[in-house]
């Protein structure tokens, strides 16, 4: 009988298979990162474990937004400044720091966690619609803004969340269309053009 | 004076910084690998975690041949029925197995730990070369087998190992040069083209 073949010791291939199955992380990655976290940087491995064992710990969803928050309600929910006669709602919590960097919204927001996409199996019910609808129905809310992205499943999106909310009395409205600031006409795709045109305003 | 924004909870902010610093892991990945574990799969990042302790806690260098491995000296170095008296010198840990499942090769190993790349600040004193010169000197080797890549950092590594170890009575051989395994000729490089006409054999 032959001899048994030595392979990779049990715990580097355990670490491997489970970098592999995260999202854009291939066979080689995978091995790549694992190597190196076991080899070449112990310091970022315990980095990593330290920081990953604690983001699990601390976080949770606002039970009102659904925003990744380490305190219950979220810091926006339970600031009595902000204005709650508004919603803005987004397709991921990474979207709230960025509106919120561009300093021109003090209202409420409402994570969907995702878009809809029935390609890729995502349908309304996956998404945290119905609690965007519960909170429209318990009242108080003017104005809801949907700042979803503008490709082909942000729009379905947002129309069909045009579908559920319309009739509740509320204004339905989307962040503006047109061209992004510092843009050349020339690196501007004809689509953005064309509703840039059509979202076109007076001067002065 | 202006209200403070509210940005990504601390802990999840650690999280992305930490992955953001891995080798192939930009801003935007981080981002993506961190909401994918808190939010979408908390199973895989605690796995990850556990995996990940388990493997930085386990996994030391062989302190003969350099291999990764969870017991000293690595099985492969332990193995009374493996030849002594060849080492095969690989540049990484994970080219071991590559070479154990040829099932061709009963010698020892030794792990180079990188190449030579001046471009990339990598000299010989960072590689465990000193280390393989002692093996060599310790006597009882009688060849020593380069399976490096066949770039030109693996060809000036090679060389590199050719004037260190020449003059101390072993024998000093390469992998074979040529076509690789179900290549067409169409398909295959000059480079290579050119090596397989050279290590040409004789049919029958």
């Amino acid at each position: 009988m032959e001899k048994p073949m030595h392979a990779l010791p049990p715990s580097l291939r355990e670490l491997i298979a489970a970098l592999n199955g995260l999202p854009g992380v291939g066979p080689r990655t995978a091995e790549r990162l694992a190597l190196y976290l076991v080899q070449t940087n112990r310091e970022a491995a315990e980095q990593l474990v330290r920081r990953l064992a604690k983001a699990c710990e601390r976080l949770q969803f606002c039970e009102q937004c659904g925003a990744l928050t380490e305190t219950q309600p979220c810091p926006v929910c339970a600031d009595p400044e902000r204005d709650q006669s508004m919603i803005c709602v987004v397709e991921k919590p990474v979207d709230i720091p960025l509106i919120e960097r561009a300093r021109v919204y003090r209202g409420l927001y409402h994570v969907l966690g995702g878009k809809i996409s029935p390609l890729r199996g995502v349908e309304p019910e996956d998404l945290r619609i119905a609690q965007l609808e519960e909170r429209v129905r318990r009242g108080g809310v003017r104005e809801v803004i949907l700042a979803l992205p503008t490709d082909v499943e942000g729009d379905a999106t947002a129309h069909y969340l045009a579908e559920t909310l319309g009739g509740l009395g509320v204004k339905l409205t989307r962040l503006g269309y047109g061209m992004p600031a510092g843009a050349e006409l020339e690196h501007t795709d004809e689509l953005t053009l064309g509703r840039a045109m059509e979202g076109r305003a007076e001067l002065g």
